[in-house]
């Protein structure tokens, strides 16, 4: 069982229940997710063994994110505890031609203002690691998380460490300029990058030429010579991009391609009427490594990562609750939706 | 920021949860709402300043339907508190091919039974009202509000206030024949009338020619007719017309004509996934006046008024609790339902 | 009012609340059903007299089932009280690419555990009764069971009953083969055989020619074949398939065909956004006898099941709970969702 | 099994989750019940064969109302359908120091505008019915109920039934003079009277000699004097009086005493730290019929009956849903709250 | 109508259903709260016309926060719009012998960040301002908000506003030396102090002589030897402190005493089964503050602020809803807390 | 940090919210527990490391279980996974005069029909265990579980790891014979047995004698009595009688005894206003096991055990969720109950 390490904030989810807006709701549901502790759940799930690291506040709102961790085996011996306050954010669910509303409430929290200290990766990286995540959110906190990833990133690749990143830039959290500079000094160390064409694009300036666009539509080859120019950049070894189209709140398209050594798979378009979307990019990358870890093909692991990200629509909160049968079924096209008894 | 009035009754909704039936609920949600304070809460969201006119019980049921209003910044100083009951109706959700239900109980509301002389319209329209907006609802409930609407759409008419109407047949409430008569003579009035095609055969007998009309559907030149006719017979100056298609109760198609001047426009067609259909056509009527209200192009309202419309489907309860912008978006076809972070 | 004895498990089904996973719940909702029970409720609320005949404990769990059926005017004088357990099942409902999972914990429960003297198929079926409906379910529980539905099968058929059996074949109760034998002693008994093609093929070997199979599809002349070897196999009066064809959890297909005096008939086929899949075959049983007791054509037969088989999927939990009305309404293709006000 | 003819109004109650306000309530729990339905509800768990006879409108708030009394094992065949409204309240739950309240929504029920003629009391006495019991509450509705309940016990007194009534005066609904006027008319034909000494005072005048009154206290004389007072007055039988402390709105002190042939009989005092009040009196008119039918002494009757009055203040809602074991242990001192596992 | 100024921050505070601990908790109920905005919620119920001066985020959150305001009718047009955050607290239940535990996360919040220049005094006191209400609570949040309370305390002196202060100090916010430094810089431009002998003695030293405390108890002229230091230390010309017992999480005593002009008087003494503890200080000074203007006597006075505070015990939520008429009747000994129907 | 096993019976409760009975109930809130289940939550919040050892079946229901005991963190990596049942238990919440009543569920469940051969003890005890927990609940289970349980406490003893058996008998589950035999082979190897009088009295015939039983109670040298003879009995250590005694279902006091080494100490005595009592007993017995493993003196014990437990009545759910530092204060006479704010 490849052990795996995942790094990355860890925060309380609060939702209006049903598709309540703010200004009605009257309750919140709980939920805590992460990006990375959400791939540490999905990894968990497909029977990986999984250490999330973060920095979590001492309090009991602290401790109950810390148990929903451990609720679902992921491990939680090497998180740091201290600080004041868990990032919170507020979600309000979209509903037809209304879109879901993020309200970030992370500012100032204990693990944006960790300390490079805090994170000892020498111990965190034990013997056996054998993947590393982290993505493009963490190091937009705060420069001390810029400097945590790069060391992370660093010490992981000195163990020959396997390093994905999914560079999931978040506009609300910082600007492209910046994204783009810090990402393309942390991207040198990854192996496995995950990115979507639109971030491709604002981030590092990278597009399909003109033939390959059709529209709102990129063709196959462009989305190869969006992986061949990132590949050359970065010197990662593999590139996956996930393509999702919106029809409405909803109701999504969503597929993937694969790209390595030279060779690309597309993955099925899946149409996804949607129960929560949060999740589902980190679904998509648990999948991924999982595929990885089990030398699966370019195009089996296409299929299963998209699958994990395509299931993990149906799950309300942010963990991809899936089992890895389930996965693996709708995969191999056998999952059809009716009821087991 | 143009005054309104707007004039009606103002209910309480109890909706058993999620898609349950009457029969099965063992609990109720509270929402409260009316025709005319729905438009009221849409145009305060608009930034409008609107004043809502009702009668309300002094008891605590009568003071939380107050406290409604209050809370979405509706004007609440010239609303008459006094009488016995609020109207109240039973909202079960439909589902699929099961229609919604509603059962009125609103009969000997204080606002049915509430007396010409309870309203002060000289107060009521202070110097600066621009806007006085009622509907085809409140005359259906007693004699006494067939003449409280006709002095409150005289008095308006004298001032130079812009009267909107919308016809809003309720076929529980009162036959065609009464209605139809009734509203002919509140018509005269009304300088923007909101109608869709079949209250109009139903009330008025007006019908497109025969070879406008194409099974279900009725030809652009066909809407035309239909306001042509309504203009010619009454004296309005602008008439708007909804379009709806049902597909089933979750799923509808919506779209809508507007007529002034001897020019037309229609809006674009959406198909909706709907969470709550009550409000709807308020919301259309709300954006309507404060598409008149910002002096947009014939083409500009009857989008903005039409966008309104269908993001308030997507909303819980009656009130229709979008922002401008969301509206304005979607009106320019640049709200497509991705998640805001 | 034509009296129907239907006979079987009575079940509570515990469902977490939405989408939730088991996993995930800290709350079960509590419903009752059981497939002969749904048919009970569905032919009550069309108008005939039903008697439920099963087995529930004392204790005050199994007085809240009782009280459910009493609750929806089923007959509850027939019912035997004692045994340990009621028959529970533990309901997660799906989403989209995720199929609902059902599982059981029904062993050892009062009714399978009932002994052949417990019922006194005379007393039962007293003078008036009209039809008898079992189904496969009952059969797969026990030995006991077995004994029992033969013997209530036999009498039936000595007093000339009419008999009705919705074969029903549950993989987690029992394997192919036992279930094909059993049926096989059950069904000459039987007058009216619900069925569909999976179990036709599964328990009886029941298959249509190669030229009739289209795919996933089977041509009406292929329906039609299965019909006619079920009718020379058993000596059946009437064979009734349903015919589901599922999209995703939340989106099936659904229609019939009837089967009856060399005759045959097809409904139409709805598109059905699914609230509660679980009764909807009980509800199309309902619809079938309650079409037989009225005279209704062979048309107007599979059309009225058709419709309450499809209402039935919009109504939380397994009772059918539409009125006659709706569905007559929605056979006519007078029911489009519009709400009712 | 003795038969037992309640009569009265059947309503819906609508409570504010926990000790939320009106003003605060997003939500309502939906409760049933009335004075003499709860009284049904008691006497049908202890074994009694109760007809419940009331208007309720056809709708579908109507039938649930219904439902619920079949749920309960409550006989429903004598019900008129028919009117417009059910009758409604509205429930606060005090807490502390603040009183509970209640809004009435009953105005223009179909029970209060019941014509004399849609009860027929020869068809619903049967010739077995043994008990009749109504209550001062349907009288205070309107005209035309006087003169049902005048008909009622009239018919009820010809046929040898016996006739229960509970004054039960409520300040809402009438005033004194009126209430004491018609009660003196319909008190003639009843035999057991239930009381309390606040009402006997308001409506009849009936006071306890001064030195039987110590501050808030009425002395054991006193209470007889009261009893002696209304049996020479009205010619009933047997009296009884429950006696009421409020220390709070959640504590309160309960206690009876029964009066019937010169004998008298104090039950024991209980201190209640109350769930919900409604019903609870109700539950001692139960317990009181009951003990009268089994034939219990006096004081085994004046204990039986306060038992089950102080375990209804235990159950949320209006019925008192308790079983007649737990109220005979109660009576006999065993029952002491501890967890039976 | 007297117009009172309260100023203070607004919080959302979010609590766990029922007594679950936090690390339970599946969701939050949502209420909004703060001490100031609960005296002008108090105050608005008075009859009095309350301005609430605060700063809140633009976002849905801070918005949902000033509609809450809004819906109890408290002014908002003073409200400053601006910030990051809103203060948040989190607050479990307590239960008998466990306490209620609160945990902030209002640092960094828009108020506690707010500018002196946000604020301009002379706009919010207008003309006819005639009182002014702030407390020790948001001088201990930043050193900006100790410069603003100073000048608003100033400002509000000048005009000749009666200025009334709650110490309120919270240890979890500041230390006594600091609070007790700041407070005394404060004091003297107050007319009305609220404060516990707790606070006198931990923030200004000021204690009862030896022979007036009766192990945890202060004797009557213990208090007034309090007051007199308060009063002669600070100029204040009323003095009014609260006396709590704890006796459980559920279960307080509670009085108060008042002292002016050389005269005291002490409120009766009140078991509470308490509900919701939270805000039932801020009742105490929105009743004294009602007395004060309604010219009561020193003994209405702290009976009436009693009252108001006992009865915001029974009230879910910071916000103290009971009316002026209940508090009244309580002060008045007539409200016993049986139900009124 | 001392390593614990607690071994036992782990099961899914289901309660209907609120006060309602059984029969009302439309939902259930999901708990898990079990009595040694909650010691090992009890001791892992006292900072011990807790392995519980049961066997669950695989399916969702069984891991959801799973997943609440990592959730706080109790260790799981001795759980036998397999079987067909959870073992479950239907729990209404009392009030008042009404009793809690609890329907088992919990025959033929995976952990009531383990094999001996599951559970390997020399692997479960590796060498650092230092206490073994188990109840007498086990063997009254099933034949198979007697046979666990002796081999697991001879195993122990063997080890010298210090035994701990809580008697807890459940009279629905066996009778006063059968467990008096079997318990009376069990306890010779235990170390610390807890106990109530009751049971002492019905299972072994222990009785005080008669001069030291005064009505309901009990006197100290009577509870010196009991002690005594278990010790002689069964050379235990030491024992522990907790006593209760119940005034309503909501309201209990609640003590404690020690004795060990001829020497006896008795607890505080509390009134405890019940949140939820199950698990109470269970928090007894991890304070006594914490306060020998920490040392304490006699008293010390006593009083951390009864403080243990009375805090766990305030705790919705089996687990006793308090913090050690709580339980200390509360021991310590430091905790009121007041906020903490």
């Amino acid at each position: 069982m490849a052990r795996v390490v995942t790094f990355g904030e860890f925060m309380m989810r609060l939702t209006p229940p049903g598709y309540q807006r703010f200004e009605q709701a009257t309750s919140f549901e709980i939920q805590f997710g992460g990006a990375e502790a959400n791939v540490a759940a999905g990894l968990t799930r497909m029977g990986l063994s999984c250490d999330y690291v973060t920095k979590l506040p001492v309090h009991a709102i602290g401790q109950a994110a810390f148990n929903e961790l451990r609720r679902y085996g992921i491990g939680t011996s090497k998180i740091v505890r201290g600080g004041e306050r868990i990032g919170t954010y507020y979600m309000e669910r979209g509903a037809a031609q209304r879109s879901s509303q993020v309200v970030y409430d992370r500012k100032y929290s204990a693990f944006s203002q960790a300390l490079v200290e805090d994170f000892n990766w020498d111990t965190i990286f034990e013997d056996d690691t054998k993947y590393f995540v982290f993505t493009g959110i963490s190091p937009a906190l705060s420069d001390n998380q810029v400097e945590i990833a790069k060391k992370a990133a660093q010490k992981a690749k000195e163990r020959g460490i396997t390093v994905c990143c999914d560079v999931n830039y978040r506009s609300k959290l910082w600007d492209t300029q910046k994204a783009g500079k810090i990402m393309s000094e942390l991207l040198p160390y990854v192996d496995i990058c995950i990115i979507n064409e639109e971030h491709a694009k604002l981030l590092f300036g990278i597009v399909p030429s003109h033939e390959f666009i059709d529209g709102d539509n990129i063709k196959e080859e462009g989305y190869i010579q969006i992986c061949n120019q990132i590949l050359e950049k970065f010197k990662v070894k593999t590139v996956a991009i996930t393509i999702r189209r919106t029809i409405s709140a909803n109701d999504n398209y969503f597929s993937a391609m694969l790209y390595s050594n030279a060779q690309m798979a597309f993955s099925r378009r899946y149409r996804i009427p949607i129960v929560d979307r949060i999740g589902s990019g980190d679904a998509f990358a648990a999948g991924l490594i999982y595929s990885v870890d089990q030398r699966k093909s370019l195009l089996e692991a296409v299929e299963f990562a998209t699958a994990s990200a395509v299931l993990a629509h149906s799950i309300e909160g942010d963990f991809p609750l899936n089992s890895c049968e389930e996965i693996e079924n709708l995969a191999n096209g056998m999952q059809n939706g009716r009821t087991q008894r």
